[in-house]
């Protein structure tokens, strides 16, 4: 048997419940393929300022460099939105990222038959829409410095970022990128705004010179407004969208949207080597935490992610997607995504009912 | 009679025609209300560049900025996409709105019942939109400085630029947008991202402090990625947005694209004082440029706002709004807008009988 040690970070709100939820699909799929977890559950986010004075424990983030993948279910609540921001949760997954070096975020947004109807998109429109956002997750304007507050030659006060790239960052993006397009169908669209920043510039630049290295990929450019606005268009243009850090994290929420499923979709955030952070894209949902309402679904199908693209292993991934689909057909829905004529469940029912499917 | 010089900027593409259409409106909306315009037309986008060899001329400019009001057509074109910076249309776009100082991007996106149809979202969805993007328009990512490329300290190639905003930006924007708000349903929605950047955390501390004078207007707050989920998941909660520049160009355009009818929507950009710019959101559209084609009502509703925001000429302004509803119940539509049982017309025709319901 392999073995494999993953470090589960159940945060905050829901997180908890869809982390306790997804480990157990986790080490089904895994035991029916010959595969043994060892899990380490560390305190990280909000959970992790109230038990140690900061978002990401010295010991959270050596425990999960030395782990083979880690597991996250949702960080943040009300609680903490007013901490300053080395205090807050989202400077603790922010820091996660750095330290994991987990340069390249993988957002699938797909629209699957039995959840069409849940799109706020005509039904031709969202149907069929199965698009990837490979988005670059340790550079650009959330981490460039110079950074901070100061005064302008007015002596007014000023806030300041710096919107950043070098050529290597650029490069590695690209290269997973046209990795993921060429598995795919074969397209990428980049997404950049270099008829303005230079910064996109050479972003542009630079996807474009890697794209000799995949002659078989279609390369393709569009500005980040306008991809803003062909998502709602025409979604299905595209297969495989690359892009910086700021655009992705708002280009990848409106391609879950979208969908109409939020609470359906995972993400995988891998890095050169060392382990990859798997997480649902959705949110810590603190009006719902505790009260088994929760879809576990996106963090169910984020450790099939997990066993895809951290560890190699297709087949245990493959039986837990197949899960989520037979069980979806066999009707159970959470609040979430729920139509008349299906079962209602909640968070620990539809896990079961994921088990009996796996 | 009252009198106002207007400069018309008919610019690249689709440009000149439906400026020259909303010409004729504003002038016959303007008899009709006593008042007289003299109109002067001059270079610039991909126009000038051919003309001039920049895209901005010094007259152009000097000529838009002693005038009452400024009315532009679109810019941009394939012909001038692999222009260097400096010699890109968009390029004189930005000097434009530097040298008018105009700070402040009204984005009205509207859903017109007889339009909704057009929205890629279910109509439940779609109706009823009535919305207003302010975006800062002179400051942030766009202008903001340092800015250009270098190498970093392993050596490699950087492109960089700095997001910066100034409490006395923040501020006059913040007011431009309370005061639409309190002129519309009284809820201001500014969209950011304190979670992360510093430029984020002094625009919400600033437009916070702002809203102690607007106390009949309700201020909320949103992170840029759930207001690009939000505009897609429930258009009809946003009355009016205030956001940065980088966040506006993508936010506005989203929300333009969930009206559906792009082609129907224009924008004014004010400053303190001084001539204010106003031009239809939609591009240049080149693919059909010169073949009569364009639906010019963008452009006519473009005239409508620069008569009521930059003159304050509200009764002619009416004329116009009110036209162009009428034409559209008398079932005039432009391919773009065009849904069988109505009467398909070339961008000419729709003037004339724009001109007819005045
Ligand atoms: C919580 C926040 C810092 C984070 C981000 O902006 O990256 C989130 O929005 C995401 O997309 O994972
Ligand atoms: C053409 C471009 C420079 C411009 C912008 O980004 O501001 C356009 O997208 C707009 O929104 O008016």
């Amino acid at each position: 048997t392999k073995r494999y040690s993953i470090t589960l970070l159940p945060g905050d709100g829901i997180g908890p419940e869809v982390i306790s939820v997804a480990k157990n699909v986790l080490k089904l799929a895994g035991s029916l393929e010959g595969i043994e977890f060892s899990f380490q559950e560390m305190p990280m986010g909000g959970a992790a300022l109230d038990l140690t004075g900061v978002p990401l424990p010295e010991e959270t983030l050596s425990t999960a460099q030395r782990a083979d993948a880690v597991l996250l279910g949702a960080i943040g609540g009300y609680k903490w939105d007013k901490n300053e921001k080395h205090l807050k949760p989202e400077t603790g997954l922010l820091q996660l990222r750095e330290g994991l070096k987990v340069f390249a975020n993988l957002r699938p947004a797909t629209v699957l038959p039995q959840l069409v109807d849940s799109s706020t998109l005509k039904k031709d429109v969202a149907e069929g829409v199965d698009l990837m956002v490979v988005r670059e997750l340790t550079g650009g304007i959330y981490f460039g410095k110079p950074r901070g507050f100061g005064t302008n030659e007015k002596g007014e006060d000023i806030g300041f970022n710096t919107e950043v790239y070098s050529t290597h960052e650029i490069d590695r993006i690209a290269r997973v990128a046209f990795e993921i397009a060429r598995k795919r169908r074969g397209q990428l669209c980049s997404v950049d705004k270099a008829n303005v920043l230079e910064a996109s510039m050479l972003w542009r630049k630079r996807v474009t010179a890697i794209a000799s290295e995949y002659p078989d990929v279609e390369l393709s450019h569009m500005y980040v407004d306008n991809a803003a606005m062909q998502l709602v268009r025409y979604p299905k243009q595209f297969d495989t969208i690359v892009t910086n850090n700021i655009f992705g994290d708002i280009l990848s929420d409106e391609a879950s949207m979208i969908t109409g499923s939020i609470g359906m979709l995972p993400s995988a955030s891998l890095g050169e080597s060392g382990p990859g952070l798997f997480e649902p894209i959705h949110g810590s949902a603190p009006d719902i935490a505790g009260q088994d309402k929760a879809n576990p679904l996106a963090t169910i199908l984020s450790a099939a992610m997990l066993l895809k693209y951290g560890l190699g292993e297709a087949n245990a991934a493959n039986r837990i997607e197949n899960a989520v689909l037979d069980t979806l057909n066999r009707g159970f829905r959470t609040g979430d995504i729920y139509s008349s004529g299906n079962k209602l469940v909640g968070c620990k029912e539809m896990g079961e009912e994921v088990l009996k499917s796996v």
